[in-house]
């Protein structure tokens, strides 16, 4: 049994809020337990410098937490004048994760601006972050696939992710909270698409390490968990823009 | 009649949601109608060097916009480097306003962090964080208050804030959305305590003037707004604070 | 009696030397008092990004203090790498005031850089500033309007700022010195044009409040300082650029 | 066949330098093929401010390339005023990875400065730097424990890291040259122990998805490399290190 | 005959206005012809943390232009976030020149904070900040010698500063006004002492070179611009000061 | 006899091995004893937006040290987020030393960027760094003059430097070494063609000063200095390159 009574391969309640806000041409409010994430989707018609011409589109994604997301005030990175190299790591995750389940030749010469910011904190930020913006990102896609009459719908295919890692007990155990997260002995992030193959896998075992077997074992756990995930984004999306990116999958 | 259906004394819908995030002393959503603020308050036991020694308290404010808050995405500001000028004069304003109604010898020796943070803006996006972040000061300084068994409670008065403006046909308007605020030919904050004393006046007619009567007007129509946000904040406050605070009034 | 012999409602002396620099397409040091400030007006033959293709022209201001203007030696904000959140508000207030008095359109598509350096300071320095960056900028535009044979003077009137507060014996007093700035309960900045309407004005009680009665006081001692310093720069001026001025205003 | 004639799961030539430059307490200069790495480890007595106290020490790690290591000029981060993303997560890595490997506690209240500069780049150079700089942080732990006379020695297993990938053919392909990793379609970099163990795994798919029995062909020839590495290290290391670190391992 | 009619050994005319400001502990207002600069001396009882507990002082300089000190208006360094690499340059030279004539240990551990702020640029302003901050900089500490009870006057020589060049038509020539510096063949700037030995020599010759021959010629007229510049020194200091000094130069 | 065993005006042994790096168009590892620097040269088809459409080149030059260059750790330029005073100046006097043998207008309109990276210093850095630096912009610019089919070769003459100073005996010292260098009571640099001729001559007497007669005694061994380095630099650039060198020296 877990802190908060979960039994180890068990995820927290997911809860994905579809159009938070008014102005993103996507949005969700994401919960992974206490962990809430507003993700919203900006689409902006140019691309970067080093990608003009091409006919192809980008995305890109920027993630914060508000000072007070966490149980001691964190100092804003704008009042230090620079980016953590953490946040920065993160947000380059969230955008090469998401790239890999868009044809950025569909999409064409358009940046999809990805922002995902916590609002509050328990763990697991970068994987409900990935999560929700999956969403916001496939909701706008949706009106410039509308808008724009796109030769094929972008979305190739779902995209989740979970943690996953060694409990001080030594048992596998998904979806870790933020008291697990500071004890556990090895933190993995697993990011899958909907066909179940691998995005991303980001294994560490600060001041641990891990073997073979549980290497194994987490990467079991951590599949039913974007399972269970995916459902929850084909549910909010709806039939209509599930189908699409279905389509795209199989076709 | 304006265009969103208001008279134009009328204030938009105020709320205030609170106890909004689990983790900070004191937090609220505040909204006036579209516009969202996220306001927490956050005690930290010591306070800036300056202030060292003294045994009295301090109270500052950050203020942000997330970038999709606005209908085209604004660049984070710690993207690039440096807070704008504009949030500057925010942050700044929004801690002098909140520090003119505290006793600051009663608070001891403590900071009180105000984070506004804008989710969702649609004009009088300051006079919200405001409004919003008294609440939440009084929410953690009542927290303060009985942990710390301070001799006095330190908020002395109520405090709010609304914006008026004289509108392209002339007339004095009250808290203007996004739309007016554009438009409008003088944009006016005005701050003031439960008691309907000034705390803060900006009144600024960019490519503008305005006369001594026109002030008079927007200060008239200003009052009645700031004395109905004031009750929003007593009815969420509850009546024991509400005392605590009016006592201080009083005595 | 004030501290420096004055009575309540006087000012310091003004004193504005004109074409203080050499290169500077106009420029002044203007003085209240011991405040002492280089305002100089340099014009570009471009407009901002954000400004390009309209046809009309942009006023901006910086404003900086030499580290020794001050009774402390205060750090160059060169090396801190940034500049101050007071120092953006007072550059966005010069600015903003100097833009509402100028016919942006007659200009044409190129800006005024306004430069304020403090070099000694003794309060006021904001609104001694605004007093002498508009006369530096009359003298520039005057050489712009004769070199460039623009259609229309575009300085439609006068425009000067001034302080007034609330003295720690309850008096309205005007111009506050830095003692009395430092000790005052209310300082209130105003800035008016020629004609006697507001362009800005700002009161802020910090730590303190201020009455409406206490606000009309003030503004009536500061509208008199106004018209004060306005006839200071009709004669630095001269009657020929008065005149076009003032042509502006009444045509 | 690949590009250098290497067969799929064959390493480029390994070479470290012991004692390549005369200042630091540990320094290697490391070759993977054309990729070269000067290594230093660096020993400060005194820890971080958020270890102070605790009597353990900590290892960290920086991480830079000459302006010309690589085909192009890049722009040198000193001169853009900000450390790079990649940079960041790189030498979060490298830190990370050291510190799994090393008894905190029997290091005592000191630092070890990692400093990894690449010199010249051909694809690997984070795990070029990787196992380059275990050995100079070796050489230097080798000289504190001497010098200082520690309780044990507190290196207690070899680290080393290499890279996998999957190739165009589809193929799993090990230590991946900079020609092969611009169009390898996965990219795996493995950190292991001496012992087998895993201490980070990274794998992205950028624009591009992994089976599972795709990340164990990588896993695989990925521990051969691994492998031939760590024989490499105990043999610049010396007899004598190698068992200090072994005893660390078996006791 | 030069541009400005003077001989080739000529200097421009110069000026110290002792005093110029109300504030510092020593400033005056410096001009070498149309080139203006305000120098201020600013004590403070504390040295830079590296060296701390030694008993001896420091002396530091800082160099900022007007943005309209020249012809174009150039952009503010505070603005632009960092120290020109021109700026850091002649703050050194300064602070090190003006070190080099100072007794550090009779000044006791306190620091002589030296401001040059150029407000008017004709050629030649490192060389007159050099000139004038010497000025302010013995005024300042004639103050401090006298508060503190020094136990020997700590200025030991005095200190100048000017720039020597080779024209267009190949001959040397003394203090080069702006258009001269822009066409000169070389550019040679002089720090002697009042004894006539040399402090800094900096000699460069973009684009050329120039001879053991002419670098003699231009030494010989340099010395004799110093010699001219010690003499109006001496005279603003008055007897009082300069008897001070050269006691500490015979003694 | 100095500590290192030299007679006073013997340099320490030279080295420069040639074409170091594979990736740059020019490079040398550059030796001065103890001292080496990795010096390139990189060619861009492009000049700096101040001398664009002129059909000039332009070469531009950094430096920078690896944190573990000298005996304590330094920290990187890159993390502080900015480059030292030290650092400008050095990198600017490179670039303009080097421009003074070029002919720009031969070159043609493409820019070459030199990077010094000292990897360990023992006092000289920035003279071993020029001397190192024309070597590898030779290289560089043979390739161009080759590639490009320049219309004569734009390296107009040889080009080194070295330290002269007056040590603590007295006597005048020739490329002092760290330990020399942090006693010796005048630094001077000097940099000249092959023709023996001055490039720039820059000396400092911190805290000291340095007489007429000094100096020359200075510039009389650097002089020797300089030719011993100019016989290493024709040595590797070979006879071909020297020649062409040469002509441009005599045609």
């Amino acid at each position: 049994m877990r802190i908060d009574g979960r039994i180890p391969s068990e995820m927290r309640e997911v809860k994905i809020e579809k159009n938070y806000l008014v102005h993103p041409e996507g949005s969700v409010l994401v919960s992974f337990g206490d962990t809430k994430v507003i993700c919203t989707a900006s689409v902006e018609e140019r691309v970067p410098p080093f990608m003009r011409g091409q006919g192809k589109g980008w995305i890109t994604a920027e993630y914060a937490m508000l000072p007070r997301a966490t149980g001691q005030r964190t100092i804003r990175e704008s009042s230090k004048g620079k980016v953590s190299g953490r946040t920065m790591e993160i947000q380059r995750l969230i955008g090469r994760a998401l790239r890999s389940v868009v044809d950025l030749d569909a999409l064409g010469e358009r940046t999809v601006w990805i922002d995902c910011d916590v609002i509050q904190a328990d763990g697991g930020t970068r994987t409900a972050s990935i999560s929700g913006a999956f969403a916001a990102m496939a909701l706008a896609i949706e009106k410039i696939a509308a808008d724009k009459a796109l030769p094929a719908f972008p979305v190739k295919d779902f995209l989740a992710a979970v943690s996953a890692g060694i409990s001080t007990e030594g048992e596998p155990i998904l979806d870790l909270n933020y008291a697990e997260d500071s004890t556990a002995e090895v933190d993995m992030n697993i990011v899958m698409t909907g066909k179940g193959n691998f995005v991303e896998l980001q294994g560490t075992g600060e001041e641990a390490e891990f073997t073979h077997e549980e290497l194994l074992d987490m990467l079991d756990i951590g599949k039913a968990g974007i399972e269970k995930i995916v459902k929850h984004q084909k549910m909010i999306l709806g039939e209509e823009i599930t189908a699409k990116i279905l389509g795209g999958v199989t076709g």
